[in-house]
């Protein structure tokens, strides 16, 4: 695999337009019954049609036997090797709730809880306090002043916030105050490495403060903090691959990710018919377009095979929306598996057609796992996508002379 | 691929099982009357069922085009990177005659040689002197003295013995004395790096020793040292998979090897149903065995090619032995392909099938060469078995947030 920077070099910009449609939690595993996986058992006409008509393949996004977390999964599809580029616990949270990070921003991962009389964690989510108390918990935090750096303390959901540090010298390399279980009193923040030093101060100042202003607010009587990691900075996509490229995804995360990497976010509605009618409206402006397909990995975290098959035949029939655009390449795949019989993400390569006028055809009749791992681009590295794509469209430059 | 202090990260111990069977050179190639290999040839419908339940595919232990030696094919099958873990030759030798070596222990292949009347060697063998010769003389050996190492001087087979130094300070960075054909003097040992100073000195001492203590023993009368190597002190299993790992094999340098990456060697057997038993009897007390059938790679040695068909068979006729204890995971494969045409280890991917409750079955019926090639798994590093192995028997938590 080339480096990014090797890719940067034989980047081209031009007129041809990308299309990666990410279905979250794609790949699935066979339901005892039929012997089908849920994409196997959906009736995806379209993307049949498609799968014949290009060249298919199965991903694995980090490695054989890894299960992937979304943001490993999302950056090797954006072409990040993602041993290699790590995204922090904290720096998720805080984009999960469309907080705008910086560079050099640190972000933890925060609880309200609950301390006894000598200090000892009785609750770690403080009895899952209000949405609303949680928001005005966080308001009063965010009065802390903490000398030379700017907080952010920003709620999440019941007794989660987000707590963002911004300023100069800052690391994620510090321990977690969380103990992760109840009994203990909340650990001293440590730095992990010397570059922590600072940060771990100012993150047990933090504590320490958020302790007084929360003494008398029992059940959420104080914090614990945990999965400090700052804004990985990631080289941007625009300058790597040349490319203009656009986000459209529902959910926060998926947006903060893709902004990440240099995408500009598009606004959209909640649905998939809205995220591909923004696709339709937007499709002038931009050369890439990253659309993000959220409800086929809830369905298949949840265990539900049939709910997963019902989204999985939504987008299959929405489809042409986006071939009716005639990308000269659309790319369709997941970030990884989530079977519904494992509810949760899975190891398990993922199922991924790419279309082009460009692309070499192979003999893959239907979209599905078994048929994509009998694929002409067989079994190759997440990360590999991105080349592919951008080979496909002719936006690549020969390697050497 | 991971590395092993990541891999550690995501291991979780639980009570799921893997048994590791691995079938010494189990890859060949075929025979030119019937266009079939060993393992195509042979009758294995336990095997084939087994494969068609499963999911199939062919590793690469070291890189495409490499042979393999039994170390580097085991401990790629064990997790540990082959290019980046290496065993040296001596401490080979020495795990080959169950010698039980210690960290910082350097172990050397030594010959018993005959040298003429002005040191110069005229026989590499010394006549292939008898076994119980080479005992007697290593007894004498043995009671050279050097000062701070304890010396072992143990024999192996007629002309063959290994010598092992004990101390501080000792390494493997050092040439051989063994100039590899007759007509020239044994070699001064030399240090290959400044590490290797004091290694080369007592190396040199003992070898001026035992000529002295040899000179009237013709033909045995003198020795050359080779392979000089220190134990490897690689990461354990124990410590980086979370695991509580046996070792069941007939033959002793399969049981070092074990005992290098931290297994539990278990008493057995000389015959693969001995060998069988022993996990069926040991069973209740591990979570993952590695079970090593060596007369596959005898017989593909020997050029014995219906000799390895009979032992596949043989192994698939007790498979039921294994499949009976339903073990979470299953693997079966090779350390490296050993064909019958070839006579001796080659480069050839090893054909593997892994079963479990979790796999993605694919449309491999066969437990052959051909059918795994096209098998789910594709063609992957066999160093990237553990994981997939571990990810199977749900041992390992997601990677990333």
């Amino acid at each position: 695999m080339l480096k990014l920077s090797q890719l940067k070099d034989l980047s081209r910009q031009s007129e041809t337009k990308i299309v990666l449609l990410v279905i979250d939690g794609l790949g699935g595993l066979p339901r005892p019954e039929t012997g089908k996986t849920e994409l196997e058992t959906a009736r995806t006409p379209n993307l049949d049609r498609l799968a014949s008509q290009g060249i298919c393949g199965v991903t694995d996004p980090v490695a054989q036997g890894i299960t992937p977390g979304s943001a490993p999964g999302h950056l090797a599809l954006f072409g990040y090797d993602p041993i290699e580029f790590a995204v922090g616990r904290g720096i998720l949270e805080a984009l999960g709730i469309d907080f705008d990070l910086k560079k050099g921003d640190v972000a933890a991962r925060g609880n309200f809880c609950t301390v006894g009389p000598k200090g000892i964690v009785v609750d770690r989510r403080a009895g899952r306090i209000s949405t609303e108390e949680n928001a005005e918990l966080c308001k009063a935090l965010s009065r802390i002043a903490l000398s030379g750096v700017e907080l952010f303390v920003v709620p999440v959901r019941e007794h989660r916030f987000a707590a963002i540090f911004r300023g100069k010298g800052l690391s994620g390399d510090v321990s977690d105050s969380d103990p992760q279980q109840v009994g203990m009193a909340p650990l001293t923040v440590v730095p992990l490495l010397p570059t922590g030093d600072r940060m771990a101060s100012l993150a047990n100042e933090f504590v320490a403060r958020a302790k007084s202003a929360l003494a008398d607010r029992h059940p959420a009587n104080m914090v614990l903090l945990r999965g400090f990691s700052q804004h990985p900075d990631l080289p941007s996509m625009v300058d790597t691959f040349k490319l203009n490229p656009a986000a459209i995804a529902a959910y926060p995360m998926y947006r903060g990710l893709a902004k990440l990497v240099g995408m500009k976010v598009l606004d959209t509605g909640s649905s998939i018919e809205d995220e591909f009618s923004t696709l339709r409206q937007r499709y002038g402006e931009h050369d890439f377009f990253f659309i993000h397909v959220k409800k086929t990995d809830s369905a298949g975290e949840d265990g539900n095979f049939d709910g997963k098959v019902t989204v999985l035949e939504e987008v299959d029939g929405l489809l042409p929306c986006i071939t009716d655009l005639h990308p000269d390449v659309i790319v369709v795949t997941g970030d990884h598996s989530t079977p519904a019989t494992l509810k949760g993400h899975s190891w398990h390569p993922v199922p991924l057609l790419l279309y082009s006028r460009w692309c070499r055809p192979d003999s893959v009749q239907q979209f599905g796992e078994r048929a994509c791992a009998a694929g002409g681009l067989g079994r190759f590295p997440a990360a590999e996508v991105m080349p592919l794509a951008m080979a496909h469209a002719l936006k690549l430059a020969k390697y050497g002379a």
